[in-house]
């Protein structure tokens, strides 16, 4: 029997990746790039600066070409292979990223009419239009529908589904008008691949629709026709041409159409699974089951963890998402985060340009910093610069230094920033298991995990765990690819997928133990300005921070003063 | 009647100058910089990097070339100037900065056996070696003698004369036994020019005396036999070889001798005054008198003010410093001041090195400031990088910056940075004003107030008061020049003599109310973390800090969010 491939097709924010992958073992056999053509490194801006739209031309155009080019490039690598040898397609994308389709499931930007209007285009997951309208129904929902509020972290965000939805009525009612529903990418390139745009045959996926617009089967769907007609009549219309039901993404929405295999080389008549977002899929492709805690880290992070359905569960406060069936089948998905990590660095390095230009490179602090003893610096930072996602789910915090003297350095800054993500990281950690999530292992991917490991062992060593690293470096589109092959029926679930596909890499970062009990001194200070500035509840005293830091800066230096 | 002068003799801690001064008028028409010849810009190190020395041959060679250099460039300014037309003399100095010296009151350095000892050198104000005497002293006086404490701030410091002199008997016995007596630097100079070194002869400044030595007439003079023999009995024996009397800056220590009239150019008999610090002359060449601060700007500040003796004074906790008669005679001197101010800017600039070498320039930072609207960054910070001298007395303090977002910029923190020094500046103020010590006007020097605008603006913006600048850039040599007037007997006393020979330069920083305004919100928000970190009785919530801030800030921006 011959191997067989799937797919995985990951559409970020400035491009779109087409990942071909061996069922049997994970291997990565194909894999192509293309950015989209619209727009700023593929966002259509404007002189609003919160506005961020993508053309869906360049989600169509993209899964040809990146097919296209992945393909050969398998062919290239490996004798023999055929196209035909591909089983199924998975698709992730960003989100929550909507977009206004027509009576056919088409969007309305491929109507000439619409073709240059921003409003009809795909609002992006990062398109910040929509802030007032996420505070009046963050406001209704806290009045009447506290439950909504209570799944998704206790603020519904203006980066999401009907904030954007209601600000398009609100702004370009000619758009909303001519809208006949609203579709998330996630779900649109699957019914695209499948030609099951139609409204009546669309299947939406839980994951978007469970996370960013208030779907919950335990209340009837999406939000009841009086909560949204509270907001606006047309909403409660609105949701009568929204699905139903949402699936998991072990479900096929289809199969691929001639047309798709005529543009792409694949044959016709393969399974295309239901879509989700990247994050949630790069978790899947990195091993997530119960007792693990995948983390995703880049510019922010995303931490997410698994529990099963059929055991209680908290509402684990706090906690961005909390959604039957989101990450894995049979599983909730439990989703953490941190609003900002690799950005904090990169504000320090692009925004501060510290040391004279000749060290304020990341490569530079980076090797500055891991010189530096835990402690030594006397520097303590809340990473706070874009909020806390969470535990706090605040944006309106901001960050914090404390410690410097007249001899602080740039590397000692830096590192105190990356030590501030840590205890982050660690303030989830212990979230999840203050709620019965017990987390067992954690697995890091995303570029920061791929790429420092001063980042990594500072993690291992404040939280006192081993980092691990996923094996693969495309964790979403990994994703993606096994939710082919489970869809395919090569793998008959996702424990099998993960089994066959998922790896580690073989370099563990385990917690320097004479570190970790520098860093048991100092988490509980970082605690104490958490709560000091992060909630109402705290009254406490401050006087001792700055002393004990100086105490352990001592001891870490060897010195009296 | 021809025009008098008088020399002012102000020694730095890499320099001498002299300063000729036209009584009358206080016009400048002759001045003489010398740099000290001995160690690295005019200070011994050595391995140990809390140490700093001065050799004693500086002070006199200084004398001599910078006098004589200062008369000629009077004759070349100022036609038919001659050198008889000096009067009198005056000198400040730094201190703690005292030196071992043998029965006939001369420096154990010139002793050949003692040149090359470090010991033996002047222990210059900032030598740090007698941290662990300094903490023994202040030990002891809190236990028996509270309140030699409570005139000084608190605590003793390593900087100051016993500690010094205890050090020596520790850790160089054999200076401390060829010792006959110690000798801070503000008397010996006078002493030198005047031929009065032999200790039965000297005369002691009450400046020195009371502020770094806990001599107050109050009390008997210098600390009692006891309390020195408690720290050792060598101690209690110094204190018979010690003056019994400190006196005021009125009177004058004797005449110039015939060989420093033939070494210096001038007339042989004029007198010398008393000497004091530089700090506390140059409040008097600014023209402090009741109810008039005076801030000395620099690397750090000096923050002084006066009070009638016949009038009652409340011990002022948190300040360095309340001698009577160490300012002004016929007054309380009050001492005050921030530990860092440019200090804070140079360590930002120097360390930080922001902006990738081309926007990180003082000027270009004070430039880009600015630009900035009180309260629009955001920002929030603690002055306490070299810890808070007023009115936490605690040097175990450390620094904070809050409110940093993913876009914050250096000149930001800049401005933030100077902001936080206003604010310090303002708590001191307020102190004086708490116990009755009422600031009627501000009239500010050193470098700083000399050359920064922005920050003067900023200072009367936090304030809400005027900020007027010394006329004199060289107000502590002025100051000096002043005292060798009064003990002329040009001028009857010091008012007289400020009245004549003091000015204001014409531009005043003048509080803009629209910014004050902002400052107003600003400063509780300081206050509140200055009394969080800072004190131990502090016990409040936080929670609100980073949301008024950026309520401020969106005010600022006029933006929402």
């Amino acid at each position: 029997m011959s191997a067989t491939y799937t797919i995985g097709l990951d559409y970020g924010t400035n491009s779109v990746r087409a990942l071909i992958v061996n069922t049997a073992n994970g291997r990565e056999v194909g894999t192509a790039v293309w950015e989209y053509e619209h727009g700023t490194q593929g966002v259509i801006l404007s002189r609003d600066p919160n506005l961020a739209r993508q053309h869906p031309a360049d989600y169509l155009k993209g899964a040809e070409i990146t097919i296209r080019r992945a393909l050969s490039e398998a062919k290239r690598n490996l004798r023999g292979f055929k196209p035909d040898q591909v089983v199924g397609i998975g698709v992730d994308t960003t989100g929550s990223t909507p977009l206004p389709v027509d009576a056919e499931g088409q969007p309305l930007a491929f109507q000439k009419k619409f073709a240059k209007n921003l409003a009809a285009m795909a609002w992006l997951w990062k398109d910040h239009t929509s802030v007032a309208e996420a505070e009046q129904i963050t406001a209704l929902a806290r009045e009447i529908r506290p439950h909504y509020l209570a799944k998704c972290g206790g603020t519904y965000s203006s980066e999401w589904f009907f904030s954007k939805i209601l600000h398009c009525l609100r702004t370009a009612p000619e758009v909303f008008e001519a809208a006949y529903t609203w579709v998330e990418l996630a779900d649109y390139v699957p019914a695209a691949l499948t030609g099951t745009e139609h409204p009546d045959r669309l299947t939406v996926g839980i994951c978007a629709a469970g996370h960013k617009a208030m779907y919950n089967e335990a209340w009837g769907g999406y939000p009841d026709a009086e909560f949204l007609g509270r907001l606006d009549p047309a909403l409660a219309e609105l949701r009568h041409r929204l699905r139903s039901k949402a699936y998991t993404i072990d479900r096929a929405v289809g199969t691929l159409t001639q047309a798709w295999a005529k543009r792409t080389g694949l044959r016709a008549g393969i399974p295309v699974a239901v879509g989700a977002f990247d994050a949630h899929l790069g978790a899947v492709g990195s091993g997530i089951k119960p007792g693990t805690l995948v983390k995703i880290i880049g510019t922010s992070t995303c931490d997410m963890m698994v529990a099963p359905l059929d055991q209680p569960l908290a509402d684990i406060p706090g906690l961005c998402g909390i959604v039957p069936g989101s990450i894995l089948p049979g599983y909730y998905g439990l989703e953490a985060g941190q609003s900002a990590v690799g950005d904090i660095f990169n504000w320090f390095v692009n925004y501060l340009q510290p040391g004279g230009s000749k060290l304020g490179s990341h490569e530079a602090l980076t090797r500055d910093a891991a010189r530096l003893k835990p402690g030594e610096s006397g520097l303590l930072a809340l990473d706070w610069n874009n909020g806390n996602r969470t535990i706090l789910v605040d944006q309106r915090l901001t960050g914090l230094l404390l410690g410097q003297t007249l001899y602080t350095t740039p590397a000692e800054i830096y590192r105190a920033l990356i030590e501030a993500t840590a205890y982050g990281a660690l303030a989830i950690i212990n979230r999840f298991e203050e709620y019965g999530v017990k987390v067992e292992q954690i697995i890091n991917c995303g570029g920061i995990a791929e790429k420092n490991p001063l980042v990594m062992q500072i993690y291992a060593d404040v939280t006192g765990r081993p980092m691990k690293i996923s094996r693969s470096a495309q964790t979403c589109a990994l994703g993606a690819a096994m939710a082919g092959a489970v869809v395919a029926g090569v793998h008959k679930d996702y424990a099998s997928a993960q089994k066959a596909m998922t790896g580690l890499k073989p370099r563990v970062f385990r917690p320097n133990p004479a570190a970790h009990e520098v860093y048991q001194k100092l988490y509980p200070l970082y605690r104490t300005l958490h709560d000091a500035f992060g909630t109402r509840e705290w009254s406490g005293n401050l006087y001792h921070v700055m002393k004990t830091l100086l105490e352990i800066r001592n001891r870490a230096r060897g010195v009296t003063g």
